[in-house]
């Protein structure tokens, strides 16, 4: 079976760079997708008579400046809105964007839509854990604020893209919580911890701390959009500070720590790479009616191609028909 | 004048070794300190005679099974709880422990008691950040959810205490969030963001994310106590699994590997030290009538000398008074 991917060519900081070079990488290994390009066709020449490609013209770009529900709204002509609007009109079976996280959460929920029975989709990303197996955290902050009953649609679909996406068998599914008792949390945790209990479709472990994820403790974890946006930014923000911290000791050391800094190089930057997120892909809106996956802003081309094997993988699974299965029936 | 500290010397994993250790580091430095020992004297013989301490005997202990409130109300004969009561009575200025969290917080709150105008006392430490400078932030965890009314408590308790005991000038306060504009935030966050602004004696500088943080970008970071608790851990957690993995990639390394390791291994200690928690001392509970100090159930002998050296700066700072005045008239 062939897939037909929409990509948002002009969206990223590495645009149209990146995305070129990701597709390109892709060509072989993802023998059965077809790509549909959107955005400035004068600046793609370089895909144009690639069998697997279909190059669409557009003449708008929605950037980081743009405010995300307006931009959707007003630029029609963009790659991005065009590349949504591909999914919603059936000419593609997924989308992928590496541009204006707000606007193309927004396109997703509103172009492309959400299933009947998710009021509200969650951002969901594959993080690394120290033993390399990764877990899948939701809501990564699509949502402001949430209820316990958007938290217990959150379990499920992530306890689905788990096993189905990654292959994970009975996947542990944790809430996280301040403390792991069950008695810990707020009323809207506490809430949602009974409704998650009471599941009989997942295997529900219990609380979790934010201390415990990156161990591996649970293989999906659920959270409001707040909490779950505050706890990836302070992994993201601690990695990085450690990272420069470690790189600007050895520089400003003696010659003997920088000597042992260039032996330690490989060893660090293998950890960087451990504990980066772009070998998993991008960032997925869960709870929609087909992948729409966000990939890093400042992604790379090896991180593009990712995210294309990420999709192609959901497409694959047949993820989507099981979620429209359970989630958007009447 | 001379101080009066009420130590708790049976809390902690490692009681009452730590604390003896800790408190005799302390002597010389704290001149003006009179330390109250409680404890099984017969393990405190080492304290004995010394001019500055006065043991106190008490027979029981709380420890980490204990169930808090419920161990606070019973145990009338432990350590904690002596040296809480005195603190009540008049009989101390402060008081410090390494033992269970929760019943020593439960126990500050309803024993030393709440200033008449803070409903919801909160846990503060300073965090370590990139340039050394280090910031406040809370609340930790004291509180499973709060109102917007407390995180105003908290920005003004913040701002005096970094203020007053840290000496840094006109303190910049910042309102943690999932995005620098004011427009982000749950309901809470953004009716908070209102009041903060509202304060003329505060430098309130607007929403921070969690990501910024650890740059140093704030003196002092007002959350509520779910997502700050996820936050304080998620940054932990972080740095735990990291130090380790470069640790376990330097020893499962090659020969040339394992020795860059040990060049480096001075700057990678300095690290540790730079953002251990350790130096700054423990986590105040904010918004109670007397500097109550908790100290981590890990310490060390170095960890409850910075605590004692923290109360000593509280006290000498006169901040209990200001706090006083400004938040426990009728």
């Amino acid at each position: 079976m062939t897939y037909k991917l929409a990509i948002d060519a002009m969206g990223g900081d590495n645009a149209p760079r990146s995305i070129i070079d990701g597709i390109k990488m892709s060509l072989e290994m993802q023998a059965n997708l077809e790509f549909h390009v959107y955005g400035d066709v004068a600046q793609l020449t370089e895909l144009e008579n690639l069998p697997q490609v279909v190059l669409h013209a557009t003449s708008e770009i929605i950037d980081f400046h743009d405010e995300p529900v307006k931009a959707i709204r007003k630029k029609k002509d963009s790659s991005m809105v065009r590349a949504l609007k591909a999914v919603k009109d059936g000419e593609a079976d997924a989308v992928l964007s590496a541009g204006n996280t707000g606007a193309f959460l927004a396109g997703g929920m509103f172009i492309v839509g959400r299933l009947r029975k998710i009021e509200r989709p969650a951002l969901m990303s594959t993080l690394p854990t120290a033993d390399g197996a990764g877990f899948d955290m939701l809501d990564l902050g699509a949502n402001a604020e949430n209820k316990a009953e958007h938290l217990r649609d959150y379990a499920i679909l992530g306890s689905f893209y788990a096993e189905k996406v990654r292959g994970v068998k009975n996947p542990r599914v944790a809430l996280l919580s301040n403390g792991a008792e069950e008695s810990k949390g707020s009323q809207m945790i506490l809430d949602a911890h009974k409704l998650l209990s009471a599941l009989t479709e997942i295997n529900f472990i219990g609380n979790i701390e934010s201390r415990d994820i990156l161990t591996g403790a649970a293989d999906v974890v659920v959270a409001d959009g707040f909490t779950g946006n505050a706890v990836l930014k302070a992994i993201e923000g601690t990695a990085s500070v450690l990272m420069h911290q470690i790189k600007d000791g050895i520089l400003n050391g003696s010659v003997l720590t920088k000597l042992g800094g260039a032996l330690v190089k490989g060893e660090l930057g293998k950890l960087r790479t451990a504990m980066s997120t772009d070998s998993a892909g991008g960032a997925l809106l869960a709870g929609v009616k087909a992948p729409v996956v966000k990939a890093h802003g400042n992604s790379s081309p090896e991180a593009i191609a990712a995210s294309i094997q990420q999709i192609h993988k959901i497409l694959e699974s047949r993820m989507v028909a099981a979620l429209t299965e359970a989630f958007d029936h009447e």
